[in-house]
Formats: structure tokens, sequence, C-alpha cells
């Protein structure tokens, strides 16, 4: 769609390079959502009038129900709000994926009842859409399997980071903080989340459970591992070996897995009930905690914040990952301030790079930044890093959040006149 | 306590202007957090153990119950958690505030069940606190009443903001978005929240309910015009004149008020469920509609974020209001880009000042700056904002979020360098 100039506006979030070229170039209208929302928007009318859904199935039972792919996502609410819907079958997913979906309904505003989840497994609702037959216009065969995500080979960042997060989790659970199964998992998109979670099967955890939105390569390594008794998510992204494995031993996973509606899978209520533990990944973070997600040089978007805050704000423990250095040591991750924020200092507990773990509970801004530097930034930007904070703390006269405003944004500048942006 | 030096370290919120003072000279470690973390933090044992509460209340009964007074924000968790517990008993707040309260213990993880609450008026748990006896280890009486709050007297700009907000909200209603009696509505501390929320006296609205965090003056005034039929909160703050209205006829606002824990009043998944209308304040925004609500000139910290991002962020719609310009003028509070964010572009729909209202809904960044700079600037910096934002376009060749990274800070950095900053 991208290719052939197909799309004026995009919304909620997006991953394809061509499509954040054609955003970054203001081609395409793009509005970066918290993923939670969406469906709740879409069901108010906030969008207006919705002409026309395309919904991605792998089966339509002789009822007329829809039997959803890997990806169901908001699909109930396009085919609750939409007036015509063509209904593709995905020749390449197979069948048995009838019996992983969990569909429940939530309701339309003021008669909202409560979404009755209390553990990561279980089922409240049914294992298909229901949709009104006579809003089908077309139901078409489609042939195109999903395409597989690639992942950044495990490195020896990742694994630190990983060892720094086991670490850290041991010590919550001795200190009667975490339980001795932890909580339930939620873990971002991408290869630094995929490769924290994976990392977990060489910890000793055991009846780990996952409540989170996409299910990724590691979690399938923790099931494997013997680590991981339950998941829970929206959709999941596999490499080609990755969809193999989940091909090939379908009805084990199926006791294992339940896919739900976008706004269960990320829904606040749940999130905070269950106490999940949220891993997300930052494009980079400031020395006061802030988070930067989605845009490069604080102008050009990447992918987007996804589900990133609907776990991070509401989470029992919230981490963040970066390693601490990109582009070959030329950008340091930690910077004295975010060019873009999509995370507040009021939403993060911890900070992990490969250099180390910023545990920032309980901390007011400047003890946060002696850790934030001391602990994640890399030692070639330690220096720097301290030498701003230490001349803020001077021309604020120790103000709650010390920062030079001239300064605060030069590390970015710098980057933005001398090298090309490649976005 | 701030008079004496007594505080090392508070949080999770503070409106004192000793203490602020105390903040921003460094001697007072000042943790801003999200008033719905606050309890599940104290529970969790993420701040240590607590050693000793003070707790308030206005009378415990012959079972060595406590009944709280009008502000019952995280005392469940302190008495919970405590090992020593002084009860201060309040001989100025009178003994008819029993039957107010609503306690209902959220469990720690991970046995969390549901919070049932489907209506602002639903009645959950008991109207006292449970306390161990032995853990009391004094009652003491005190006589010192509630400070009284002070708010600015209305204004033309208070009333313009007020209409726009009436309008936008019968155009809603008229679109089948809102229903004919609304969705209860939260509404932020201050001044201008309060006009805002009193403002709703002269519309037609009628039946409205309210679940918010501090009942303010407002609420009074539209419970007495006969528009409100109910209001949940956990606190209340009201001036000298308010409070005798209020005890004048408290056996009848007993029926129309419930006190709630501060985890079940600003509870994410409560206030996503009843679909709550969020009416909140900011410092500034941005031309992007990112918020700030704590920082003066991104240093200096005024209160605190409060709850305003627990209900920002999960609210079926969210305001944020501001007067266009402050300080006579000099400032412009619509800024090319915040100089702290607590609220982030991901978290707001509908921006209003005196000048007009701008509903973001759906738009992407760049359609935002538009609408907020035509519609909610002042006449006087809509020239420097639109000459800005179309310079950040060039230089960025329309990226997703244009930005002159040089200069989105130097409208600050002028005013920070030009006057004295006196917070």
């Amino acid at each position: 769609m991208s290719a052939v100039n197909g799309i004026a506006q995009r919304l909620p979030y997006q991953t394809n390079s061509t499509l954040r070229q054609q955003i970054n170039a203001g081609d395409v209208q793009y509005e970066d959502l918290h993923l939670s929302h969406m469906s709740q928007m879409v069901r108010s009318g906030f969008f207006q009038k919705l002409d026309m859904a395309i919904v991605e199935v792998c089966a339509v039972t002789e009822e007329g129900y829809l039997i959803p792919t890997t990806s169901l996502g908001n699909t109930t609410a396009f085919v609750d709000c939409a007036d015509r819907i063509i209904v593709e079958v995905n020749t390449t997913q197979p069948k048995a994926l009838k019996g992983f979906h969990d569909v429940y309904d939530v309701q339309p505003v003021p008669h909202r009842d409560v979404i009755p989840i209390v553990h990561p497994d279980d089922r409240v609702g049914v294992p298909y859409i229901v949709c009104d037959p006579k809003k089908i216009v077309a139901i078409v065969p489609c042939d195109i399997p999903d395409k597989p995500a690639k992942l950044a080979p495990p490195d020896a960042e990742f694994e630190a980071m990983s060892a720094h997060l086991i670490r850290f989790l041991h010590e919550e659970v001795a200190a009667g903080r975490l339980p001795k199964h932890l909580l339930p998992l939620q873990s971002g998109v991408g290869s630094v989340a995929n490769a924290v979670i994976q990392g977990l099967c060489r910890s000793d955890f055991e009846h780990l459970t996952v409540y989170t939105e996409v299910i990724q390569e590691g979690i399938f390594d923790l099931f494997d591992a013997g680590k991981l008794d339950f998941a829970s998510g929206t959709s999941m992204t596999l490499s080609e070996k990755g969809l193999q494995r989940f091909y090939d031993r379908i009805d084990e996973y199926r006791k294992k897995i339940i896919f739900r509606p976008l706004e269960i899978s990320n829904s606040p209520g749940v999130i905070r009930r269950l106490g999940v533990i949220a891993m997300n990944t930052a494009l980079e973070f400031d020395i006061y905690g802030n988070v930067n997600s989605t845009h490069v040089l604080g102008t050009k978007i990447m992918n987007g914040i996804g589900g990133s805050g609907d776990f991070a704000r509401n989470a029992y423990l919230t981490f963040f990952f970066t390693k601490s250095i990109a582009k070959n040591g030329d950008i340091s991750s930690i910077v004295p301030m975010c060019s873009h924020i999509d995370h507040t200092e009021h939403d993060v507990d911890v900070f992990v790079t490969e250099q180390g773990l910023a545990d920032v509970r309980g901390l007011c801004p400047k003890e946060r930044a002696l850790k934030i530097i001391n602990q994640c930034a890399h030692p070639d930007y330690r220096p720097m890093l301290s030498d701003y904070f230490q001349r803020a703390m001077g021309t604020t006269k120790h103000a709650n959040t010390p920062h030079i405003l001239s300064e605060a944004l030069s590390w970015h500048q710098r980057f933005a006149e001398t090298k090309t942006m490649r976005v």
C-alpha cells in the first residue's frame, strides 16, 4: 500500500520503512497513539464513521463466525463499527489457530462492566469474532504469508542487560518485593526486548507467566526451556524458524497461549490488577529519567509508542532498556534532556543498559541523575554528563530538576548539524 | 514541619510554598509521583519499611475503627503497612463525617481481585479504616482546622474557557459521541479547573456525576444549582465559606458524596471503565500537544503532577486548560517545545485557552500544531509560533515532528536570562 502511495493517513502504529520515509517527508499523516486507546476511539466515533474494514482471518465457521489469525489487535472494534467488511481468508495461516483467541467485547460507555481477568490464563470470552453477515461484502482468499521478523543476533551487550535484570529480580524476590515466580511479564517489540526476555532462559526462575502485547521469539524459547507456564498477548511476530516451531507443535501451544483483543491485552485496569512487570526499549533516556522511544533527534519518527505507554504507566514495576551508545559510539543513548518524551520521569522505575542498572524508585530528580549517569551511561560519556549535571546544579542553585536550557539539547543539535540523518 | 526544616524527603505531592522553596534549593528531596502509584509502592515495600504513620481521624469507634476526615488519600495503605501508628483526632472536623467514606482495600499482587465499581456512586467497601489496635501507640487530640483554599476570583478568561468547553460538549452530545448527561467528570486542583467546572452551572447539562480526586468549591456550586447528582473523590479542599456551606447541610451531602482511598479514586482501571472526562490545568503546552504541568522554565517545581496523569492518561476524553499568556503577557503558555513534559502528545484530546479550543483527536503532529497555534495561542504570539513552525518544517523537510533544536527552548531561555525567577 505504501509503495504505491496508497496511504493518506496512518494510525495507531507502524513499523514499515517505506511508510516511515513517507511520514517523515510529510506525505503521510501519522497519529502515534497508545494502542489501548484505538478501539475506544473507533467505537466512540472519534475518527468519524468507518466505511470499510478489511479483516484477515484463517477461517469462517459454518455459523458465520470469524476466526482471526495470529494478529487479533483491534479487529473486533473494526468489525463492530464498519459499515462494510471484506473478509480476507489467509490460506497460509493454519485453521488450527481456532481456539487460541479469547474475544471479550468491552462495552461502550456509560455501560461498561468489569473485564473479569485476574490471572493471565483466564478465558472470559469466546474463541471467535461475531460479525453481522449482512455487513460482509466479499470473502477473498489470500496466500501471502506473514513477513518473518528479523531480530539482531544475540551479543555481549544484550547478555549483560539480561544479567543485570536477572540479578535485580533475584534481589527483589529476596527482599520480599516480588513473589518467587515473579509477576506476569510484558516485553516490547524488537531485538533488545526479545533478547532480554530470552535471557531469562538462563535464570533459575520457573513457572513464569506472560501478559504482553506481542508474543516474540524469546517467549517460545522460555516455553521450550520449561520456564514459562502461560502467555497472553494480542498478536505474534516470529522468524521463519520460529514460525515453523510454532506450527510443528501448535496443539501443544494452544493450551499455553491466548490471543486477546488489544483493548484487553493492553487494558490499564488489567495491567495494574495483575501487577505486570513491564520491559520496554528506549531510543534514549535522559539523566532525570524521561524516555524517548519514538523520535530520532526529536523530529523523525522511528516506529511509534505502540503499547509501551499502556504497560509502562500501569505496571507494578517498569523497566526501560537500551544500549548505552549508538552509531558506533557517536551517540550516547543517555542524554542531558530527551529530544522527545514518550514516557515521563513519573513513569519509570528501573533503567538498564549493558553498563548496569539504575533503580530510581523513591529518588528525587537529582539523585536519579547521579545513579543514571554512574550506572547506565557509557564510560566515554560519563564525564560529559556529570559535567553538565554539576554546572546545571550551579546555574539553577540546586533547583528540583537542574538544566542549562541553552545546552540541554546541544548533544542532539551537534549531531543533527554534523551528520546526515538516515532514518 | 517545613518551617522548622523538619522534612528530609517528601512524596508524592506538595502544595506548600515554604516546602517548594526548600525543594527548589535542594534542601528537601522530592519525588513527584502519579498519586495512584503511591499506595501500591508503599504496600510493595518499594520505599523500605514504614516505621511510623501519623493518621488524622474525626473519630475512633467503640470497635476501634478509624473514621477519617475529609482527606482519605493513602491513609489506608499507611495504616496497613506502618509498624506504629499515632492517631490524631481532629476535633475541628465533625463526627458527622461518619458515613462519607467507602474503604475498599486493594489486595497485594499477585492476588488482586477486580475493584467492582461500575458507577461513580457504587459503594463497595466499609465506611471506616480497620486498624490493628496493637499498632496504635498514641491517640492525641488536635484542634487545628483545615487551611482554607484560596482560589482566584472568576474573570473573563475563566468564563471564556468554560464557554468553549460547554459548546464543545454540546457538539459531542449532538454528534452521538457523548451521552446526554455526559460522563463522570474529573477536575484538577486549583483556580482554573475550579472555574471551569463551576461554569457548568450556567449550562443546560443535568444529572451530571463526578469521579475525581479532590472535591473543590465548584462541585458544590454544581450540587446547589441542581446540575449534579453525585460526586466521588478522595478528599475535599474548600474555602472558609465553602466549608461552612458543607457543614450546614452535611446530612444532605452525605447522600451525594463518597470519599475513597486514592488507589480507588485514581485507579486507571476504574477511570477507563467509567469513561471519565478529565479536565486538568497546564503550566504550558507546546504546539505538538505535550503538556508541562509541574516545572517553571523546566527546572523549578511548582506543585507536582498529582493525579492529573492518572486521569489524563486513562480517561475517555482528556482536556488541558490554561490561560494563553502569563506574567502580564511576558510569557506565552503555548511554546515551541515544553521545557518539561508531564503529559505527552499521546495523552491529550483537547486543549483550551480563553482564545479557543483545539480538538486534536485523530490529527498528526503537524496538523495539531496549526490548530493549537491558531485556536489556543494568544494573538500576540501567533506570528512567532507560526514562524517557528514554518521554519522547522523547512529545516526538517516536513519530518513527523518538525523542530529547530537550537531554538526549541529559546523562549524559556530568554526568559530565564532576563527575568528573576520567583517560584
